[in-house]
């Protein structure tokens, strides 16, 4: 969570781990509201003085009702009235959006799509999504569901019916659990020749090693920007960005963000400029920050 | 071509078949002025009372500079300048728009998306291409090449890099003639087995066995609907319009929309509305008309 004033300046901010229990929608209206009492504290500032939450919700959410209508990672989080719930524990005006919506926000204000009227935000961290921009807003889609890309499908797999909770094809083979599967699958692949140590590590973390030039590590990178490239290609034949931020704790890694680029270089076309999130997992919470001025400022013109 | 009045009543239409030579730009230019002139002596108006002209060209094309950047199927149309070409030829202003995008500006003016803000418009004929609405305005892209999704990947099939001019991998698969492949290949399968006698058909004759009953034409028909359910899937995925429209002189066969509506019901979610086109293959007609009226009224209020 971030707390910021009437300029945009970031005053304080706060986060927690949850455990399982805590992520019931209650819990976590409970918890934001422990958090925003401690950022008052650390920021030396009254509740009473806070005029806007934005939250951003992991899911499909109707942004006009703030409804959560399906989390696809959190089963008790369909049709959630988060915003409603929000109001009545705190007292405050809310908003909810989608959580890479809000990022793509957030990089449209002040990140990297600065001045950008077209461009598709995609977040690659445990899951997979995108924030699409069209002329200079969000493109939210006829049933709130634009830009749920980690269903999308991958080039060499067969399709399968889309289920909300089931984990969508791109994400079960991109997000930060694909990526950490593939390095495994290498690793013990390789096992059988080179006698190589098995060591369970994180995607970026994987990436890094790659950076420092190991084969195996280079290979994990090559196999996931080709899949995004894939992807991006699709998203472009139909849409054609400006450009395409590349974010989420997973995605914003730069060596993801030159591979990939690289490869959509070999297109005569369809091939958007690509550009790695410069506000990394803080996106969201700048986005944040961008929606509660905009509807404050709306408030005090109206 | 089709010539309209001023209230979009359709006046006279004339069409040719080209031969190859006619089909480089500067013939094209002068067969669309014997057109013109046609149609107003059969229309019994004249030439100098014409005051706008809308081509649309198979290919990417800028419509502020009038300039069609290339046609994936007409090797010498790379850059041609085709608005200054008509409106020197002709001395009549015009625009140039890419012709899927006209037949989208067509079935929103007066077919299937009439009052739909947020549409996709997908044309399956020779070509596969798409024409996006989005807030009730065509959606073009940064250069131009928004809707090209006859290159987009096809489940199953190793993706390759995009090159303008080699047929793109879903045009491939589900563009006229790869129906027409499939159901020559099917009858070869059964011939085996059944003795069939191998009958060449075009693509919509296939699918009218499929109504008939006919067991082979069926599987191509469900062969066609799931590839291009994937497709839109994938769109839906990643723009959640409210309606797809189903065009072009395959596209807009029911028996295709109605397998295909049936497939994508299966997805919880990303299944938009499915319906046929109503202007068939006068869709891009209508759409010239509407570009050209608009293009006067805003001439005649400046």
């Amino acid at each position: 969570m971030i707390l910021a004033d009437l300029n945009g300046k970031v005053i304080a901010q706060w986060s927690t781990q949850f455990t399982d229990k805590q992520r019931a929608p209650k819990a976590v209206c409970s918890l934001m509201y422990d958090g925003l009492k401690v950022m008052c504290q650390e920021g030396s500032t009254s509740l009473k003085k806070v005029l806007h939450i934005t939250a951003g919700a992991p899911g499909i959410t109707n942004v006009n009702s703030g409804v959560v209508l399906s989390a696809p990672n959190l089963r008790d989080w369909d049709n959630v009235p988060l915003r409603a719930m929000i109001e009545k524990e705190m007292g405050i005006p809310a908003v909810v959006e989608n959580d890479t919506n809000l990022a793509a926000v957030g990089e449209h204000w002040r990140g990297s799509a600065a001045g950008v009227e077209d461009f598709v935000f995609i977040a690659l961290g445990t899951g997979v999504g995108a924030g699409i921009f069209l002329r200079d807003r969000l493109h939210h889609g006829a049933n709130w569901s634009a830009g749920e890309i980690g269903y999308m499908g991958v080039s060499g797999s067969a399709r399968s019916t889309l289920q909300v909770h089931v984990t969508g094809q791109l994400e079960r083979a991109i997000g930060g659990l694909g990526i950490e599967k593939e390095w495994m699958r290498l690793l013990q692949r390789d096992r059988r020749s080179h006698e190589v140590a098995l060591t369970k590590l994180r995607a970026t973390e994987v990436f890094d090693l790659a950076v420092d030039g190991d084969r195996l590590a280079g290979e994990v990178v090559q196999y996931t920007a080709q899949i995004l490239a894939n992807c991006i290609s699709d998203l472009a034949l139909a849409l054609d960005p400006e450009v395409v931020i590349l974010g989420g704790g997973v995605g914003s890694h730069g060596e993801l963000c030159r591979v990939t680029e690289k490869l959509l270089q070999r297109n005569e076309f369809a091939r958007p400029v690509i550009r790695s999130s410069s506000l990394s997992t803080q996106a969201q919470l700048h986005g944040a920050i961008s929606v509660s001025l905009s509807e404050t400022e709306s408030k005090l013109l109206s």
